[in-house]
Protein backbone atom coordinates (compact mmCIF):
# COMPACT_ATOMS: atom_id res chain seq x y z
CA UNK A 1 0.00 0.00 0.00
CA UNK A 2 1.29 3.21 -0.90
CA UNK A 3 0.93 6.65 0.84
CA UNK A 4 1.31 10.10 -1.57
CA UNK A 5 1.71 8.80 -5.06
CA UNK A 6 2.33 11.37 -7.83
CA UNK A 7 1.45 10.98 -11.05
CA UNK A 8 3.39 13.48 -13.71
CA UNK A 9 1.38 13.78 -16.69
CA UNK A 10 -2.02 12.84 -16.54
CA UNK A 11 -2.27 11.64 -20.51
CA UNK A 12 -3.61 8.34 -21.78
CA UNK A 13 -1.33 6.45 -19.48
CA UNK A 14 -1.23 8.89 -16.09
CA UNK A 15 -4.86 8.94 -16.01
CA UNK A 16 -5.75 5.45 -16.88
CA UNK A 17 -2.82 4.68 -13.72
CA UNK A 18 -4.68 6.85 -11.92
CA UNK A 19 -8.11 5.22 -12.59
CA UNK A 20 -6.36 1.96 -11.65
CA UNK A 21 -4.90 3.07 -8.26
CA UNK A 22 -7.67 4.57 -7.52
CA UNK A 23 -10.14 2.02 -8.14
CA UNK A 24 -7.66 -0.34 -6.66
CA UNK A 25 -7.12 1.46 -3.53
CA UNK A 26 -3.51 1.05 -4.08
CA UNK A 27 -2.51 4.59 -2.91
CA UNK A 28 -3.92 6.05 0.43
CA UNK A 29 -3.66 9.66 -2.00
CA UNK A 30 -3.02 10.17 -5.24
CA UNK A 31 -1.77 13.46 -7.02
CA UNK A 32 -1.12 14.82 -9.78
CA UNK A 33 1.26 16.99 -11.86
CA UNK A 34 -0.08 18.31 -15.47
CA UNK A 35 0.58 21.72 -17.38
CA UNK A 36 -3.28 21.62 -18.06
CA UNK A 37 -5.54 23.31 -15.01
CA UNK A 38 -8.32 21.99 -16.86
CA UNK A 39 -7.08 18.35 -17.35
CA UNK A 40 -6.20 18.32 -13.33
CA UNK A 41 -9.55 19.95 -12.37
CA UNK A 42 -11.38 17.12 -14.26
CA UNK A 43 -9.63 14.44 -12.70
CA UNK A 44 -10.20 15.62 -9.36
CA UNK A 45 -13.76 16.38 -9.98
CA UNK A 46 -14.22 12.89 -11.39
CA UNK A 47 -12.26 11.78 -7.98
CA UNK A 48 -9.63 9.96 -9.80
CA UNK A 49 -7.07 12.36 -8.10
CA UNK A 50 -7.12 13.31 -4.85
CA UNK A 51 -5.30 17.03 -5.68
CA UNK A 52 -2.83 18.49 -7.94
CA UNK A 53 1.14 18.56 -7.28
CA UNK A 54 1.89 20.49 -4.10
CA UNK A 55 5.12 20.70 -1.87
CA UNK A 56 5.11 19.54 1.55
CA UNK A 57 3.49 16.23 0.88
CA UNK A 58 5.60 13.27 1.53
CA UNK A 59 5.52 11.15 -1.56
CA UNK A 60 6.52 7.59 -1.45
CA UNK A 61 5.93 6.68 -4.97
CA UNK A 62 6.48 9.23 -8.40
CA UNK A 63 5.46 8.06 -12.07
CA UNK A 64 6.58 10.41 -14.99
CA UNK A 65 4.26 9.58 -18.01
CA UNK A 66 4.93 12.90 -19.20
CA UNK A 67 6.48 13.69 -22.54
CA UNK A 68 9.88 11.77 -22.85
CA UNK A 69 11.55 15.24 -24.26
CA UNK A 70 10.30 17.06 -20.46
CA UNK A 71 11.80 14.30 -18.42
CA UNK A 72 14.30 15.51 -17.26
CA UNK A 73 13.50 19.40 -17.22
CA UNK A 74 10.10 18.26 -15.05
CA UNK A 75 12.13 16.04 -12.68
CA UNK A 76 14.94 18.98 -12.21
CA UNK A 77 11.87 20.67 -11.19
CA UNK A 78 10.49 18.60 -8.01
CA UNK A 79 13.55 16.90 -7.69
CA UNK A 80 13.47 18.81 -3.62
CA UNK A 81 10.24 17.27 -3.13
CA UNK A 82 10.15 13.78 -4.22
CA UNK A 83 13.33 13.17 -2.29
CA UNK A 84 11.55 9.70 -0.21
CA UNK A 85 10.09 8.46 -3.40
CA UNK A 86 10.94 5.66 -5.35
CA UNK A 87 10.77 7.27 -9.00
CA UNK A 88 9.48 5.53 -12.60
CA UNK A 89 8.14 6.18 -15.59
CA UNK A 90 6.42 4.77 -18.34
CA UNK A 91 8.22 5.93 -21.34
CA UNK A 92 8.31 3.74 -24.41
CA UNK A 93 12.53 3.75 -25.16
CA UNK A 94 14.45 3.06 -21.82
CA UNK A 95 17.89 3.90 -22.15
CA UNK A 96 17.12 7.83 -22.63
CA UNK A 97 15.13 8.34 -19.46
CA UNK A 98 17.99 6.33 -17.24
CA UNK A 99 20.24 8.63 -18.88
CA UNK A 100 18.67 10.97 -17.76
CA UNK A 101 16.53 10.55 -14.34
CA UNK A 102 19.35 8.11 -13.08
CA UNK A 103 21.92 10.41 -12.57
CA UNK A 104 19.03 13.01 -10.48
CA UNK A 105 17.68 9.59 -8.56
CA UNK A 106 20.29 7.55 -8.03
CA UNK A 107 19.40 4.03 -6.47
CA UNK A 108 16.01 5.69 -6.54
CA UNK A 109 15.01 5.54 -9.87
CA UNK A 110 13.58 2.00 -11.63
CA UNK A 111 12.09 2.53 -15.58
CA UNK A 112 8.87 0.96 -16.63
CA UNK A 113 7.03 0.26 -19.80
CA UNK A 114 4.09 -0.91 -20.00
CA UNK A 115 3.05 -2.42 -23.22
CA UNK A 116 -0.22 -0.77 -23.67
CA UNK A 117 -1.68 2.28 -25.35
CA UNK A 118 -3.99 3.20 -27.95
CA UNK A 119 -3.88 5.73 -31.37
CA UNK A 120 -6.08 7.83 -28.82
CA UNK A 121 -4.20 9.76 -26.24
CA UNK A 122 -5.27 12.67 -23.72
CA UNK A 123 -6.76 12.30 -20.38
CA UNK A 124 -10.18 12.16 -22.17
CA UNK A 125 -9.23 8.77 -23.62
CA UNK A 126 -7.94 7.27 -20.16
CA UNK A 127 -9.44 4.56 -18.74
CA UNK A 128 -9.50 1.61 -16.09
CA UNK A 129 -8.01 -1.45 -16.44
CA UNK A 130 -5.62 -0.22 -19.93
CA UNK A 131 -2.90 -2.36 -18.12
CA UNK A 132 -4.75 -5.38 -17.13
CA UNK A 133 -3.14 -8.77 -18.33
CA UNK A 134 -0.54 -6.38 -20.52
CA UNK A 135 3.15 -7.07 -20.01
CA UNK A 136 4.76 -3.99 -18.18
CA UNK A 137 8.97 -4.20 -18.59
CA UNK A 138 10.43 -3.03 -15.40
CA UNK A 139 14.23 -1.97 -16.30
CA UNK A 140 16.16 -1.28 -12.87
CA UNK A 141 19.67 0.43 -13.81
CA UNK A 142 23.10 -1.00 -12.17
CA UNK A 143 22.56 1.23 -8.76
CA UNK A 144 18.45 0.23 -8.13
CA UNK A 145 18.03 -0.88 -4.88
CA UNK A 146 16.99 -4.62 -4.38
CA UNK A 147 13.66 -3.40 -2.57
CA UNK A 148 12.72 -0.50 -4.78
CA UNK A 149 12.95 -2.58 -7.48
CA UNK A 150 10.44 -4.88 -5.45
CA UNK A 151 8.17 -1.88 -4.77
CA UNK A 152 7.89 -1.16 -8.48
CA UNK A 153 7.57 -4.47 -10.09
CA UNK A 154 4.75 -4.89 -6.68
CA UNK A 155 3.13 -2.05 -8.18
CA UNK A 156 2.70 -2.71 -11.80
CA UNK A 157 1.49 -6.16 -10.58
CA UNK A 158 -1.31 -4.92 -8.10
CA UNK A 159 -2.08 -2.96 -11.46
CA UNK A 160 -3.09 -6.21 -13.23
CA UNK A 161 0.35 -6.60 -15.23
CA UNK A 162 2.50 -9.08 -15.91
CA UNK A 163 5.77 -7.58 -15.07
CA UNK A 164 9.57 -8.74 -16.77
CA UNK A 165 12.49 -7.36 -15.97
CA UNK A 166 14.88 -6.55 -18.37
CA UNK A 167 18.06 -3.92 -18.83
CA UNK A 168 17.02 -0.66 -20.54
CA UNK A 169 19.72 -1.56 -23.23
CA UNK A 170 18.15 -5.10 -24.48
CA UNK A 171 14.76 -3.18 -24.28
CA UNK A 172 15.46 -0.58 -26.13
CA UNK A 173 16.59 -3.34 -29.26
CA UNK A 174 13.61 -5.48 -28.72
CA UNK A 175 10.97 -2.69 -28.92
CA UNK A 176 12.62 -0.72 -31.98
CA UNK A 177 11.54 -4.29 -33.41
CA UNK A 178 8.11 -4.61 -32.07
CA UNK A 179 6.38 -1.47 -31.32
CA UNK A 180 8.87 1.16 -33.02
CA UNK A 181 9.02 -0.25 -36.22
CA UNK A 182 5.11 -0.86 -36.52
CA UNK A 183 4.37 2.63 -36.35
CA UNK A 184 7.01 3.58 -38.50
CA UNK A 185 5.72 1.36 -41.16
CA UNK A 186 1.78 2.51 -40.39
CA UNK A 187 2.84 5.82 -41.10
CA UNK A 188 4.95 5.29 -44.61
CA UNK A 189 1.81 2.79 -45.74
CA UNK A 190 -0.25 5.92 -44.54
CA UNK A 191 1.67 7.93 -46.48
CA UNK A 192 1.74 6.07 -49.92
CA UNK A 193 -1.95 6.44 -50.05
CA UNK A 194 -3.38 8.95 -52.65
CA UNK A 195 -5.99 10.88 -51.46
CA UNK A 196 -7.79 10.21 -54.64
CA UNK A 197 -8.00 6.15 -53.52
CA UNK A 198 -8.96 7.01 -50.20
CA UNK A 199 -12.74 5.54 -50.87
CA UNK A 200 -10.61 1.91 -52.14
CA UNK A 201 -9.09 0.86 -48.59
CA UNK A 202 -10.54 -2.36 -47.07
CA UNK A 203 -10.87 -3.19 -43.73
CA UNK A 204 -6.80 -4.72 -44.73
CA UNK A 205 -5.66 -1.16 -45.31
CA UNK A 206 -6.80 -0.01 -42.28
CA UNK A 207 -6.11 -2.43 -39.66
CA UNK A 208 -2.29 -2.19 -41.01
CA UNK A 209 -2.25 1.33 -40.50
CA UNK A 210 -4.29 1.73 -37.49
CA UNK A 211 -1.61 2.72 -35.17
CA UNK A 212 -0.86 5.53 -38.22
CA UNK A 213 -3.09 7.76 -36.35
CA UNK A 214 -0.68 7.53 -33.32
CA UNK A 215 -0.37 11.16 -31.91
CA UNK A 216 2.96 12.56 -33.62
CA UNK A 217 4.44 14.26 -30.37
CA UNK A 218 4.88 11.19 -28.54
CA UNK A 219 6.33 8.84 -31.55
CA UNK A 220 8.36 11.89 -33.04
CA UNK A 221 10.10 11.36 -29.61
CA UNK A 222 10.39 7.56 -29.22
CA UNK A 223 12.07 7.30 -33.07
CA UNK A 224 14.52 10.24 -32.35
CA UNK A 225 15.45 8.46 -28.81
CA UNK A 226 15.85 5.30 -29.53
CA UNK A 227 17.57 6.53 -33.53
CA UNK A 228 20.22 3.61 -33.32
CA UNK A 229 17.81 0.56 -32.51
CA UNK A 230 14.69 2.08 -35.01
CA UNK A 231 17.27 2.61 -37.99
CA UNK A 232 18.86 -1.00 -37.59
CA UNK A 233 14.85 -2.30 -37.73
CA UNK A 234 14.32 -0.07 -40.50
CA UNK A 235 17.14 -2.04 -42.56
CA UNK A 236 16.10 -5.27 -41.34
CA UNK A 237 12.57 -4.71 -42.55
CA UNK A 238 13.99 -3.28 -45.87
CA UNK A 239 15.61 -6.45 -46.62
CA UNK A 240 13.15 -8.66 -45.70
CA UNK A 241 10.84 -6.20 -48.31
CA UNK A 242 13.45 -6.39 -50.79
CA UNK A 243 13.46 -10.22 -50.84
CA UNK A 244 9.84 -10.49 -50.92
CA UNK A 245 9.63 -7.68 -54.05
CA UNK A 246 12.23 -9.82 -55.58
CA UNK A 247 10.81 -13.23 -55.39
CA UNK A 248 7.54 -10.88 -57.51
CA UNK A 249 9.78 -9.29 -60.14
CA UNK A 250 11.34 -12.85 -60.62
CA UNK A 251 7.85 -14.34 -60.98
CA UNK A 252 9.40 -17.47 -59.13
CA UNK A 253 6.07 -18.69 -57.92
CA UNK A 254 6.88 -21.74 -56.31
CA UNK A 255 9.48 -19.85 -53.83
CA UNK A 256 7.48 -16.69 -53.47
CA UNK A 257 4.86 -19.33 -52.23
CA UNK A 258 6.82 -21.12 -49.47
CA UNK A 259 8.07 -17.59 -47.91
CA UNK A 260 4.49 -16.35 -47.80
CA UNK A 261 3.48 -20.02 -46.16
CA UNK A 262 5.85 -19.89 -43.68
CA UNK A 263 5.26 -16.12 -42.89
CA UNK A 264 1.66 -17.07 -42.55
CA UNK A 265 2.21 -19.72 -40.10
CA UNK A 266 4.50 -17.47 -38.29
CA UNK A 267 1.69 -14.66 -38.20
CA UNK A 268 -0.76 -16.90 -36.99
CA UNK A 269 1.82 -18.48 -33.72
CA UNK A 270 1.70 -15.07 -32.97
CA UNK B 1 -34.56 -13.42 -59.34
CA UNK B 2 -32.13 -15.86 -60.76
CA UNK B 3 -32.69 -19.37 -62.05
CA UNK B 4 -29.75 -21.60 -61.81
CA UNK B 5 -26.70 -20.04 -60.29
CA UNK B 6 -23.66 -21.61 -60.48
CA UNK B 7 -20.66 -21.13 -58.31
CA UNK B 8 -17.06 -22.52 -58.96
CA UNK B 9 -15.13 -22.49 -56.17
CA UNK B 10 -16.39 -22.88 -52.45
CA UNK B 11 -14.22 -21.06 -50.34
CA UNK B 12 -14.60 -18.08 -48.45
CA UNK B 13 -15.71 -16.35 -50.89
CA UNK B 14 -17.77 -18.78 -52.68
CA UNK B 15 -19.39 -19.97 -49.55
CA UNK B 16 -20.24 -17.00 -48.51
CA UNK B 17 -21.93 -15.72 -51.30
CA UNK B 18 -24.09 -19.31 -51.29
CA UNK B 19 -25.18 -18.50 -48.07
CA UNK B 20 -25.95 -14.99 -49.03
CA UNK B 21 -27.92 -15.87 -52.37
CA UNK B 22 -29.73 -18.92 -50.39
CA UNK B 23 -30.57 -16.79 -47.41
CA UNK B 24 -31.89 -13.69 -49.52
CA UNK B 25 -33.24 -15.60 -52.33
CA UNK B 26 -32.01 -14.52 -55.21
CA UNK B 27 -31.80 -17.88 -57.36
CA UNK B 28 -34.37 -20.92 -57.79
CA UNK B 29 -31.43 -23.02 -57.24
CA UNK B 30 -27.43 -23.23 -56.78
CA UNK B 31 -24.85 -25.52 -57.79
CA UNK B 32 -21.66 -25.61 -57.36
CA UNK B 33 -18.66 -26.99 -58.85
CA UNK B 34 -15.38 -27.63 -56.27
CA UNK B 35 -12.47 -29.84 -56.23
CA UNK B 36 -13.11 -31.27 -52.85
CA UNK B 37 -16.38 -33.32 -52.51
CA UNK B 38 -16.47 -32.89 -48.69
CA UNK B 39 -16.67 -29.19 -49.04
CA UNK B 40 -19.42 -30.31 -51.34
CA UNK B 41 -21.34 -32.74 -49.19
CA UNK B 42 -21.14 -30.32 -46.45
CA UNK B 43 -22.74 -27.23 -48.43
CA UNK B 44 -25.70 -29.54 -49.64
CA UNK B 45 -26.16 -30.61 -46.08
CA UNK B 46 -26.14 -27.67 -44.60
CA UNK B 47 -29.39 -26.43 -47.51
CA UNK B 48 -26.21 -23.75 -48.62
CA UNK B 49 -26.47 -25.32 -52.17
CA UNK B 50 -28.74 -27.40 -53.86
CA UNK B 51 -26.46 -29.59 -55.25
CA UNK B 52 -22.95 -30.04 -57.42
CA UNK B 53 -22.21 -28.94 -60.96
CA UNK B 54 -23.78 -31.26 -63.51
CA UNK B 55 -24.16 -30.83 -67.16
CA UNK B 56 -27.72 -30.51 -68.63
CA UNK B 57 -28.75 -27.69 -66.25
CA UNK B 58 -29.66 -24.24 -68.13
CA UNK B 59 -27.55 -22.00 -65.79
CA UNK B 60 -28.04 -18.05 -66.38
CA UNK B 61 -25.60 -16.78 -63.67
CA UNK B 62 -22.10 -18.56 -62.73
CA UNK B 63 -19.38 -16.76 -60.66
CA UNK B 64 -15.81 -17.89 -60.57
CA UNK B 65 -14.75 -18.24 -57.09
CA UNK B 66 -11.40 -20.28 -58.04
CA UNK B 67 -8.14 -19.24 -57.67
CA UNK B 68 -6.82 -17.12 -60.29
CA UNK B 69 -4.31 -19.60 -61.18
CA UNK B 70 -7.02 -21.80 -62.11
CA UNK B 71 -9.74 -19.34 -63.90
CA UNK B 72 -8.87 -20.47 -66.92
CA UNK B 73 -8.17 -24.16 -67.41
CA UNK B 74 -11.61 -24.55 -65.41
CA UNK B 75 -13.45 -22.09 -67.59
CA UNK B 76 -12.32 -23.64 -70.81
CA UNK B 77 -13.48 -27.15 -68.78
CA UNK B 78 -16.91 -25.85 -68.52
CA UNK B 79 -17.70 -23.06 -70.71
CA UNK B 80 -20.15 -25.90 -73.27
CA UNK B 81 -22.08 -25.95 -70.31
CA UNK B 82 -23.25 -22.36 -69.40
CA UNK B 83 -23.50 -20.92 -72.72
CA UNK B 84 -26.16 -19.06 -71.63
CA UNK B 85 -24.78 -17.39 -68.43
CA UNK B 86 -23.73 -14.38 -67.57
CA UNK B 87 -20.46 -14.97 -66.22
CA UNK B 88 -18.55 -13.09 -63.63
CA UNK B 89 -15.53 -13.76 -60.99
CA UNK B 90 -14.44 -12.34 -57.78
CA UNK B 91 -10.20 -12.41 -57.94
CA UNK B 92 -8.71 -9.49 -56.65
CA UNK B 93 -7.25 -8.66 -59.74
CA UNK B 94 -8.81 -7.66 -62.93
CA UNK B 95 -6.93 -7.41 -65.89
CA UNK B 96 -5.56 -11.09 -66.21
CA UNK B 97 -9.32 -12.71 -65.58
CA UNK B 98 -10.58 -10.53 -67.87
CA UNK B 99 -7.95 -11.34 -70.72
CA UNK B 100 -8.62 -15.16 -70.19
CA UNK B 101 -12.55 -15.03 -69.63
CA UNK B 102 -13.13 -11.92 -71.97
CA UNK B 103 -11.87 -14.80 -75.12
CA UNK B 104 -13.70 -17.65 -73.90
CA UNK B 105 -17.46 -16.02 -72.93
CA UNK B 106 -17.16 -12.37 -74.88
CA UNK B 107 -19.67 -9.83 -74.08
CA UNK B 108 -21.02 -12.45 -71.51
CA UNK B 109 -17.80 -11.67 -69.16
CA UNK B 110 -18.10 -8.53 -66.48
CA UNK B 111 -15.26 -8.99 -64.05
CA UNK B 112 -16.28 -8.53 -60.06
CA UNK B 113 -14.24 -7.36 -56.92
CA UNK B 114 -15.82 -7.97 -53.87
CA UNK B 115 -14.00 -5.60 -51.21
CA UNK B 116 -14.34 -8.21 -48.75
CA UNK B 117 -12.20 -11.21 -47.05
CA UNK B 118 -10.49 -12.54 -44.16
CA UNK B 119 -7.14 -13.66 -43.36
CA UNK B 120 -9.18 -16.55 -42.82
CA UNK B 121 -10.09 -18.72 -45.59
CA UNK B 122 -12.19 -21.68 -46.97
CA UNK B 123 -15.88 -22.59 -46.64
CA UNK B 124 -15.71 -23.28 -43.03
CA UNK B 125 -15.04 -19.88 -42.49
CA UNK B 126 -17.56 -18.77 -45.10
CA UNK B 127 -20.38 -16.77 -43.35
CA UNK B 128 -23.77 -14.64 -44.18
CA UNK B 129 -23.42 -11.18 -44.79
CA UNK B 130 -20.02 -10.87 -45.86
CA UNK B 131 -20.66 -8.39 -48.48
CA UNK B 132 -22.86 -6.40 -46.53
CA UNK B 133 -22.55 -2.83 -46.62
CA UNK B 134 -18.95 -3.44 -48.78
CA UNK B 135 -17.93 -1.85 -51.44
CA UNK B 136 -17.79 -4.32 -54.72
CA UNK B 137 -15.96 -3.07 -57.84
CA UNK B 138 -17.67 -4.39 -61.34
CA UNK B 139 -15.61 -4.35 -63.90
CA UNK B 140 -17.05 -4.25 -67.62
CA UNK B 141 -14.98 -5.51 -70.52
CA UNK B 142 -15.18 -2.79 -73.82
CA UNK B 143 -17.87 -5.86 -75.56
CA UNK B 144 -20.32 -6.53 -72.36
CA UNK B 145 -23.41 -6.37 -72.85
CA UNK B 146 -25.38 -3.45 -71.17
CA UNK B 147 -28.17 -6.07 -70.19
CA UNK B 148 -25.40 -7.80 -68.54
CA UNK B 149 -23.84 -5.27 -66.84
CA UNK B 150 -26.92 -4.01 -65.14
CA UNK B 151 -27.25 -8.22 -64.19
CA UNK B 152 -24.25 -8.18 -62.67
CA UNK B 153 -24.78 -4.92 -61.05
CA UNK B 154 -27.93 -5.78 -59.59
CA UNK B 155 -26.64 -8.89 -58.18
CA UNK B 156 -24.01 -7.36 -55.85
CA UNK B 157 -26.57 -5.00 -55.08
CA UNK B 158 -28.96 -7.33 -54.09
CA UNK B 159 -26.44 -9.15 -52.34
CA UNK B 160 -26.16 -5.80 -49.80
CA UNK B 161 -22.68 -4.94 -51.44
CA UNK B 162 -22.58 -1.10 -53.17
CA UNK B 163 -21.36 -1.45 -56.41
CA UNK B 164 -18.52 0.72 -58.20
CA UNK B 165 -18.19 0.63 -62.31
CA UNK B 166 -14.16 0.46 -63.25
CA UNK B 167 -12.15 -0.55 -66.16
CA UNK B 168 -9.75 -3.69 -64.90
CA UNK B 169 -6.56 -1.41 -65.42
CA UNK B 170 -7.61 1.25 -63.07
CA UNK B 171 -8.65 -1.31 -60.65
CA UNK B 172 -5.52 -3.11 -60.66
CA UNK B 173 -3.45 0.47 -60.85
CA UNK B 174 -5.83 1.53 -57.23
CA UNK B 175 -6.17 -1.79 -55.58
CA UNK B 176 -2.19 -2.56 -55.75
CA UNK B 177 -1.84 0.35 -53.31
CA UNK B 178 -5.26 0.09 -51.67
CA UNK B 179 -5.30 -3.79 -50.86
CA UNK B 180 -2.01 -5.66 -52.12
CA UNK B 181 0.99 -3.02 -51.02
CA UNK B 182 -0.43 -3.40 -47.02
CA UNK B 183 -0.64 -7.11 -47.58
CA UNK B 184 3.17 -7.36 -48.84
CA UNK B 185 4.01 -4.97 -45.94
CA UNK B 186 2.23 -7.24 -43.56
CA UNK B 187 4.48 -9.97 -44.77
CA UNK B 188 7.83 -8.04 -44.63
CA UNK B 189 6.70 -6.81 -41.47
CA UNK B 190 5.87 -10.20 -39.91
CA UNK B 191 9.03 -11.91 -41.19
CA UNK B 192 11.15 -9.20 -39.79
CA UNK B 193 10.15 -10.01 -36.17
CA UNK B 194 13.06 -12.39 -34.65
CA UNK B 195 11.71 -15.44 -33.23
CA UNK B 196 12.64 -14.59 -29.62
CA UNK B 197 11.13 -11.12 -29.65
CA UNK B 198 7.62 -12.84 -30.28
CA UNK B 199 6.56 -12.22 -26.81
CA UNK B 200 7.19 -8.82 -27.14
CA UNK B 201 4.68 -7.73 -29.59
CA UNK B 202 1.86 -5.47 -28.91
CA UNK B 203 -1.23 -4.86 -30.07
CA UNK B 204 0.13 -2.07 -32.89
CA UNK B 205 2.44 -5.10 -34.30
CA UNK B 206 -0.59 -7.59 -34.12
CA UNK B 207 -2.72 -4.69 -36.27
CA UNK B 208 -0.67 -4.48 -38.58
CA UNK B 209 0.93 -7.34 -39.11
CA UNK B 210 -3.07 -8.69 -39.40
CA UNK B 211 -2.77 -9.70 -43.15
CA UNK B 212 0.21 -11.33 -42.59
CA UNK B 213 -1.95 -14.22 -41.76
CA UNK B 214 -3.46 -14.46 -45.18
CA UNK B 215 -3.58 -17.78 -47.44
CA UNK B 216 -0.05 -18.22 -49.49
CA UNK B 217 -1.76 -19.70 -52.24
CA UNK B 218 -4.72 -16.43 -53.06
CA UNK B 219 -1.71 -14.12 -52.43
CA UNK B 220 0.88 -15.26 -54.33
CA UNK B 221 -1.61 -15.06 -57.46
CA UNK B 222 -2.47 -12.11 -56.37
CA UNK B 223 1.15 -10.45 -56.71
CA UNK B 224 2.14 -11.89 -59.80
CA UNK B 225 -0.68 -11.36 -61.47
CA UNK B 226 -0.73 -7.66 -60.48
CA UNK B 227 3.03 -7.99 -60.79
CA UNK B 228 3.78 -4.20 -62.54
CA UNK B 229 1.90 -2.40 -60.47
CA UNK B 230 2.64 -3.84 -57.13
CA UNK B 231 6.09 -2.98 -57.92
CA UNK B 232 5.31 0.47 -58.79
CA UNK B 233 3.30 0.59 -55.16
CA UNK B 234 6.65 -0.83 -53.57
CA UNK B 235 8.59 1.83 -54.82
CA UNK B 236 5.67 4.62 -54.17
CA UNK B 237 5.69 3.25 -50.50
CA UNK B 238 10.03 2.85 -50.14
CA UNK B 239 10.03 6.18 -51.38
CA UNK B 240 7.83 7.22 -47.96
CA UNK B 241 9.58 5.36 -45.64
CA UNK B 242 13.18 6.56 -47.08
CA UNK B 243 11.73 10.26 -46.29
CA UNK B 244 10.80 8.83 -42.79
CA UNK B 245 14.03 7.34 -42.45
CA UNK B 246 16.05 10.35 -43.11
CA UNK B 247 14.13 12.54 -41.22
CA UNK B 248 15.01 10.28 -37.64
CA UNK B 249 18.39 10.38 -39.04
CA UNK B 250 18.68 14.02 -39.28
CA UNK B 251 17.77 14.47 -35.79
CA UNK B 252 14.93 16.63 -37.25
CA UNK B 253 12.48 16.85 -34.74
CA UNK B 254 10.36 19.72 -36.18
CA UNK B 255 10.30 18.57 -39.32
CA UNK B 256 9.84 15.07 -38.27
CA UNK B 257 6.98 15.56 -36.12
CA UNK B 258 5.07 17.85 -39.04
CA UNK B 259 5.36 14.50 -41.11
CA UNK B 260 3.42 12.75 -38.57
CA UNK B 261 1.11 15.36 -37.75
CA UNK B 262 0.31 15.00 -41.17
CA UNK B 263 0.12 11.48 -41.76
CA UNK B 264 -1.68 11.44 -38.47
CA UNK B 265 -4.15 13.42 -39.52
CA UNK B 266 -5.10 11.43 -42.89
CA UNK B 267 -5.24 8.71 -40.93
CA UNK B 268 -7.90 9.99 -38.75
CA UNK B 269 -10.04 10.94 -41.81
CA UNK B 270 -9.46 7.20 -43.52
Amino acid sequence: MLNNTLIVGLGLIGGSLAFDIKSKKLSKHIYALDKDQNTLNTAIEKGVIDGAFKEGVKYDFVIFCNPISTLESVAKNIKEHIKDAVITDVASVKEYPESVLKPIFKERYIGSHPIAGSHKNGFENASKDLFSNRLTIVCPTDISKKDHIEKVKTFWEHIGAKVEIMDAKTHDEIFATTSHLPHLIAYALTKTLPEEYKNYVGQGFLDTTRIGASQSELWTDIFLYNQENVLKSIELFKKQLDTLENAIKDKNKDNLKSMLDEISEKRKNL
